[in-house]
């Protein structure tokens, strides 16, 4: 259903530990299984070289390269099992390690780049130093800037700190792909799209019915802690103008689909009550 | 509980007709069993001369006289049972029936300022022209401007439309103040509710736990229909250096009481997932 909606990448699953994420133990058989539309995206998650060489070898992955920081010492324990400078010096290995197999990096992901419930509040200038060093690894290895991806892992963004650090990371890198990962854990994740979307970003990852969350990441209560609504996401991109390329009403439908299918109410908006085009037509 | 957490204004509920309304059959006996707090008000809505008599001869309302403007001729005969032109004019003996009683108006408010399900887009001109006739009324009756309110009634504003409305009245009438009744059908709320404090709106409807919704104004799906949530766009404002002198633990208890009672989850996030201070302290 996603693949008909007009999105062009979909992160289909995660190659990570089976003892430690159950939940995404069979991604390969998923991977099997979808039914794909060509110039569509299918995409995985990994977080070592264990994982990638997983999504290698798997029923064909669109393998998209990232590069992933871990600036909250204690997050970098608890979802990667090693420190923020060790998971941060295996980039370089990474980059090396995605050329070897003919892939160039596609993003760089700076993880809690707001702050960490692991580790509280984080200063933003950890947070661009990090960046920077994505910069001069780049540099390094003779390779393009990726698309740099503020990912607000734990939700604690507000849209004026979202301003605050992408306008930050433009004067760092004024040329550069600015991408956002946002989760909606406390009901600010549309206006931190809306505040980054303001500032020129234009890479989100969301989900579809607002599902998801880290099963590391310390969140309260599982149902509030997905990534920012596809839906909610792509309405307020419509309702301002911004040509999506997405279908919103089979997006809804596909948002439905996973609400029958996960069998309690998902916190999406726009899936309950439809879009505005319905409206307008009829006047 | 909601008395306990700062807030100093709280609608109880409605006296409007049991007939259409019976979920607010019971307002009156509410207001006799409420717990008050000294220095909180606790008011009521009505729609008519004769909700207005109710309030008055109820036990200990606080009366905030509201004018209402309907620029929607399909909602105003679907909630008010009259045409637009109609409710309009009546607002001058409104003016007047407050002024007998001892009241002054304490807000103006324009319904479906973006946008209504029965009648479809609303042009701005249409919104500002009824804004026009309340600062004209209060010159011919001699009263103070009240706050006037943009009222999402349905849930069409989007965060960019919000600046364009606020910006307009405020060049209509730079000195008066300027409030938003928001709903959050469609998942832009707190991102309308942050474009409008960025645009210096400094007074917000929002309703605990984001419950709510009007029986009259086709909405979808009832769970989604419901007002700003009082505890995100609190956590908002403290996100982004506002005081609000409301203690947004204790709101997030009631909160939580709501949805006991209700029996179903509802829509509020941070209420899930608490907020961020307990992660700053601890750190």
């Amino acid at each position: 259903m996603l693949s008909e909606t007009g999105l062009k990448r979909i992160q289909v699953g995660s190659f990570v530990s089976p003892k430690y994420v159950p939940q995404m133990a069979d991604t390969g058989e998923l991977f099997q299984r979808i039914k794909r539309k060509p110039g569509v995206n299918y995409t995985s998650l990994w977080l070592n070289d264990k994982g990638f060489r997983k999504a290698l070898t798997a029923h064909e992955v669109d393998i998209d390269p990232r590069l992933l920081f871990y600036p909250s010492e204690a997050f970098a324990q608890s979802n990667n099992n090693c420190s923020s400078a060790d998971m941060r010096e295996k980039q370089r290995d990474w980059v090396r390690l995605y050329t070897e197999e003919g892939y160039t990096v596609d993003a760089a992901y700076v993880m809690t780049a707001f702050g960490c419930n692991l580790e509280g509040p984080i200063p933003q200038e950890r947070i661009l130093d990090d960046f920077r060093f994505i910069l001069q690894l780049c540099e390094e290895e003779d390779i393009p800037v990726p698309i740099l991806v503020i990912a607000d892992t734990m939700g604690w963004g507000n849209p004026e700190a979202v301003k605050r650090m992408v306008g930050a990371l433009r004067e760092m890198s004024p040329e550069a792909r600015i991408g956002m990962h946002i989760h909606d854990t406390r009901g600010l994740g549309i206006a931190n799209l809306h505040a980054a979307l303001s500032m020129g970003v234009d890479m989100f990852e969301s989900s579809v019915a607002g599902l998801g969350g880290c099963p590391f990441a310390g969140h309260g209560h599982a149902r509030a802690a997905g990534n920012v609504c596809t839906e909610d996401a792509v309405f307020l991109c419509h309702e301002l103008g911004i040509e999506t390329g997405i279908d919103l009403d089979k997006l809804i439908a596909a948002a439905g689909k996973a609400e029958e299918i996960i069998g309690v109410p998902l916190m999406g908006r726009v899936m309950h009550t439809g879009g505005l085009d319905k409206y307008r037509k009829a006047s």
